[in-house]
């Protein structure tokens, strides 16, 4: 008999005003994999007008191309200015409300918590945590972005992936906490410490 | 024969993260008058994002139902702190997402500017613009909105008319700038300096 193999998509999103990244992780079972990752170049869209326009063609694009269940986005919440704070909260809530418009539900990570996830050092570089996605998820080189917005995109739905907890291939309840922890090795993580 | 009447419904919108006002003016020929105006109550609509939904949802359903040409948008740029300025452009961006979802283009005012042009004073108070738009649009008492943002947001679109130039009634392109003067004398307003 077969065994029902739960599937999940995650849209992971690292917003900002020039250049916006984004990646996409299909999950199955309890296996994670890299479905596509990549930027939105904002730099020569014209107007604050245009680039808010841009983000969310693009962002509702990928929605509609990849159909994810939940969007994973990077928040700081502090910033060095009130001026970079609001261009930075416009592009938060144009992508944000392409995600409610297609009932997308959010879940927003401050960047130390992805880099503590994903590498186990909250002051960890981009470059390490590029580094350590491609050695969880089996990217190849080839395969690696130019730009880091994409990896860190990518490092928000990881982040969210270990967060939620992995889906069970096995549908059947485990009956106490001590079976369930014999069956569920991979959910006792220490990179992940809970928000 | 008859003149061609111009027509233009200008969406004024002064956003907030917990009270968002709307005013929609209707303009013909030289004529302006108030459609409609109101707020949209976000302080039960549940978690932030609940709030972002409900806000492109209701500006997408007074753009649906008034079918504005133009949005205008009160935009403070700078604020007390980098946290209330991330909130602010978030619920700028989604109410801006909805609007250029819906093709309107948008034209932003400074709070001074909006209250320079209605009252030929940067500095004047809620109660200042609300009577004198009042008094400019005719407002009876009775419509009159219990709260100030729905005022403030129909300063922001009669701003915008102001600065637009009234559409004229008169198809005929004027000869020069002294007929154009002679028969537009309204055009002369010290109320609203450019921006």
């Amino acid at each position: 008999m077969l065994k029902p193999v739960l599937e999940k998509v995650i849209l992971g999103i690292d917003p900002g005003t020039n250049i916006m990244g984004y990646g996409v992780l299909k999950v199955v079972g309890t296996k994670a994999s890299v479905v596509a990752m990549g930027v939105i170049d904002l730099r020569k869209a014209g107007d604050v007008y245009m680039k808010l326009g841009r983000i969310f063609e693009r962002v509702t694009g990928i929605i509609d191309s990849f159909l994810p269940d939940e969007l994973a986005i990077e928040a700081p919440f502090f910033g060095k200015n009130v001026q970079s704070m609001l261009k930075l909260g416009r592009a938060q809530g144009v992508a944000m409300a392409a995600a409610i418009h297609h009932s997308v539900p959010i879940t927003e990570y401050a960047p130390l918590k992805i880099k503590m996830a994903i590498t186990g050092n909250g002051s960890a570089s981009k470059e390490q945590v590029a580094a350590m996605l491609q050695r969880i998820l089996d990217i190849s080189q080839d395969d690696m972005p130019r730009f880091m917005d994409a990896t860190d995109a990518l490092a928000a739905a990881y982040c969210h992936y270990l967060q939620m907890g992995r889906p069970q291939s096995d549908a059947v309840a485990p009956k106490d906490w001590k079976s369930y922890v014999s069956v569920n090795p991979d959910k006792i993580s220490k990179r992940c410490p809970r928000l």
